[in-house]
């Protein structure tokens, strides 16, 4: 054997001796973006959302009414300390590690209800962060009611597990929740459409139960009351719809089955599918739904899922998802927008990928405080997008909201979203969002998705027409009023000498007359309107 | 206390109760989108582009001229079996598992030196693609010169462990090399610019030193043959230079450092700190430069990499960038594009981020198998876009190298991309390239990149403009040649007449000097012009 071949033999064992395995934290270290943290203010964004998130989701799963305070403090360049307080249930002491600093970990990863926070990854992607970005560990405070403390959290991004340290015992008489504060880096706070105040004001407009206090870092404090008192349902589990399932999902829930046979896992694992619906599929293929889910084979299972696709299915259950709702949407809009006028549609649930339910609310608001001002301080339309009630600041261009309001001609509905002082609002919510991108800021633009917002986009559009159109009617009146009103001093006058009757009579009787031409409107009103 | 407290005392057990870890395995599995596999045309690109990646790194690591054979059969609907087999290391058997069905397991991760692939995540991402969507396990066959053997494996999602199964011995005179062949389904075969034929003939544009052979669907054979047989320098791992550094990258280098003090640890660690340079960083600040590596805190790494940022640099070191070269793309064109005329432009390193070195190769040919056809199936200009080699056929929008074509006024180069038949053709280099998106598909629109493409581009667009604008002349020389050429017959004719000198002697007279006026064409080309 050469030299050479000898070489060429070892190369492969050369190269492997450099072999390593990586932990998911030092993955997302060098990848942050794909967690939302790209771009110094976007990143700003992202930790707020993700410890407002975790605070309405826990005090949603408790029940609790949610009083959230968000402080953002600068500390030197592009640098800042945020602290996010709640009133929720807190996080036992022995969980602590696990949720704020082990990515990956967490209640929500493979539960089928609607949450807001779905992966186990926001806010130890947060810790992460703040390490690597300020050197600094997380700060927590927790009082669950049956346990208080405080203690300071680093992620080990080598192993991915927590470090706890300063940990100390706090007086059960602390109030319940749980409050973090970390030092973070490369961020910005920003105004305007895509900064924190922004998102806190959306949040408020689809929690109106939630009172959100913000200090910013110039210690202004905003506070975002309480609209409603009622505590929103608590997110209900449910099981899947066969529509909604792919080959290996149904392979991956036989092996967990603890049924006898496949008719009876079929039965208990997932909704609509009763016994009847049993004898259909019999009859459709030649699986043997006799034997043991474990034995369930692959080409068993594309069989049904072939099946389960050619059968006609009761549409999957909507009871679970969690709407904000039509009063309380409009309860919300007067409290934070104070409109003239707003229209609101909420409407039946739909399905997209042939089997997972989905409702859509939207509503449009002219007037108050709805739009946003440009550069020019003209006033714009604006469009806010919501997926489970959380907002979506980003990327918007790949959204099927956005998508949805580019399709419509609004000027057939005579609304101008260029120059009218419009909000635009919509929410999809769904126990699962197709999210387009890795940052979750905009939802897939499937055409069933799209469809649907537009069509409740279309509804709220034709109330508002009617609304504008009649405002542009009541105008044109006020006009012909008031043209006609400035001759009555003069008619009087002439009248007056004419008849030798008295001018103010006479002027009185004419207005009162005019007046009730051009709908009854009052003197009060035509001073308002000069 | 109150049954009401003592519930909402346990909540927080209540709800921590489901608390669970997840394996990186399972998130990808849920965010599949993330590794590329979004839509099925796109699935498909990704499969054969990792795999073809993985081959090519491993042949350039080894010193070896790469056969690669790739071929797609179709297998059901949207369903295909992909196999990629080359002539490289193979893979010894302890690492098969690890390297094909472990998710962030690899041998490139830290590594700071220039490869296509980054991070361990392709070829297992391929496997879980695999398992998921076809429930099938990859099969391998491998050979190093050591050992050689084949085996099936899959990947355990819910540990990220692979299993490995029918693994049995091969001749030891087996060819050396790796092939993998898969099942997959959830994907789709297509033709045209995003499309596994368009990838593979990009890829062997970029590395005219690899023969590929592909065996599509419907059993069609093309070859790309080499076109070089240098094997390309084999990338070098270089130091990082202080400008690339961040506080918390310096805190991690040191704790790795063996030296007895952060100044000798900075030398050792970092490329361009000299004696003198440490001496500088002293009279900066106060950082005690003595102390162990170990005790630096993220206070002293902040005033480091500040004075790094203010100290003057030698530029970092670019002999570790690994390109094409100017005189490889023009015989890689010339045997894929077999253009009319091809201009090439190779450019010094320049850095992004203050500190990373890259080097832009652009390339403009017309003419032959330049450009693309369109729905009209007129020739229409395309771009190709490469990052260290490695084709880049999806997000383009987001891209830096559509951005500076864009910004190109190409009319006063006298090109018109819409209609000409020409290839652009930008191929960046770099140790560390800034993908915009997850999917590894454009590059950050960072303007320090933008602008150098945008100049390399210029360049070549400048001396495109002299070869089209020559060749307008010429048409238009020809013009005038054929206008007069039409009345030597005439003019012979009548001159004889007048003359009484012979008719043919005049005209071949006059043919010679109109010939030798107008670029002494010959009436051979004049016939071709016809």
């Amino acid at each position: 054997m050469s030299e050479d071949e000898l070489e060429a033999q070892n190369q492969a064992d050369v190269i492997f001796n450099k072999f390593k395995e990586h932990s998911i934290a030092e993955f997302f270290k060098k990848n942050k973006q794909m967690l939302g943290y790209s771009g110094m203010a976007h990143s700003m964004v992202t930790i707020v959302h993700e410890y407002v998130t975790n605070s309405l989701d826990a005090c949603e799963e408790a029940g609790i009414l949610p009083n959230l305070y968000v402080k953002i403090s600068n500390y030197g360049k592009n640098k800042y300390v945020i602290e996010v307080a709640d009133n929720g249930p807190g996080i036992p002491k022995k969980f602590i590690g696990k949720a704020l600093a082990t990515i990956l970990a967490g209640t929500k990863f493979s539960s089928y209800k609607q949450q807001r926070g779905q992966q186990g990854i926001g806010a130890a992607g947060c810790t992460l962060f703040s390490n690597i970005t300020a050197g600094k560990p997380i700060h927590v405070k927790s009082s669950t009611g049956k346990e208080a403390y405080e203690c300071d959290i680093s992620i080990n991004i080598i192993t991915n597990e927590p470090e706890i340290t300063n940990l100390s015992t706090l007086d059960l008489s602390t109030p319940k929740g749980l409050t973090v504060s970390g030092t973070f880096g490369e961020i910005m706070y920003e105004k305007g459409e895509k900064g924190v105040y922004e998102y806190l004001r959306r949040t408020a407009l689809t929690n109106p139960h939630a009172e959100i206090t913000f200090i910013d870092p110039s210690d202004e404090k905003s506070i975002f009351p309480r609209a409603i008192n009622a505590i929103p349902k608590k997110p209900k589990e449910v099981k899947p719809h066969p529509l909604g399932l792919s080959v290996n999902d149904l392979i991956e829930f036989s092996q967990l089955s603890q049924n006898k046979n496949i008719s009876g896992f079929l039965q208990s694992s997932f909704t609509r599918i009763s016994p009847k619906k049993i004898e259909e599929i019999r009859s459709m293929c030649d699986v043997d739904l006799d034997k043991q889910p474990k034995d369930l084979t692959w080409d068993d299972a594309e069989k049904l899922i072939d099946v389960f696709k050619r059968i006609n299915w009761v549409a999957p259950e909507s009871s679970s998802i969690s709407t904000i709702g039509k009063s309380q949407i409009k309860i919300a809009v007067e409290n934070i927008l104070n409109p003239d006028y707003i229209t609101i549609v909420d409407r039946k649930p739909k399905v997209f990928y042939g089997g997972i339910p989905f409702i859509i609310e939207a509503a449009i608001a002219i007037g108050g405080n709805s739009g946003k001002k440009n550069d020019e301080m003209d006033y714009a339309g604006n469009v806010m997008r919501f997926a489970n009630k959380v907002p979506l600041l980003f990327d918007s261009g790949s959204c099927a909201i956005t998508e949805a309001v580019k399709s419509i001609s609004w000027k057939r509905y005579s609304i101008d979203i260029e120059k009218q002082p419009i909000s635009i609002m919509v929410n999809m919510s769904s126990i699962y969002i197709p999210y387009s991108g890795v940052g979750k800021e905009s939802i897939q633009q499937d055409s069933d998705i799209v469809n649907e917002i537009k069509s409740a986009l279309m509804d709220c559009a034709r109330s508002m027409m009617h609304y504008i159109k009649g405002n542009e009617r009541d105008k044109i009146e006020l006009t012909k009023y008031k043209t006609v009103i400035r001759y009555v001093d003069h008619l009087s006058q002439d009248l007056s000498e004419i008849s030798g009757m008295d001018k103010d009579m006479i002027k009185d009787k004419l207005v009162k007359n005019i007046q009730k031409h051009y709908y009854g409107k009052s003197n009060d009103e035509e001073k308002s309107v000069n």
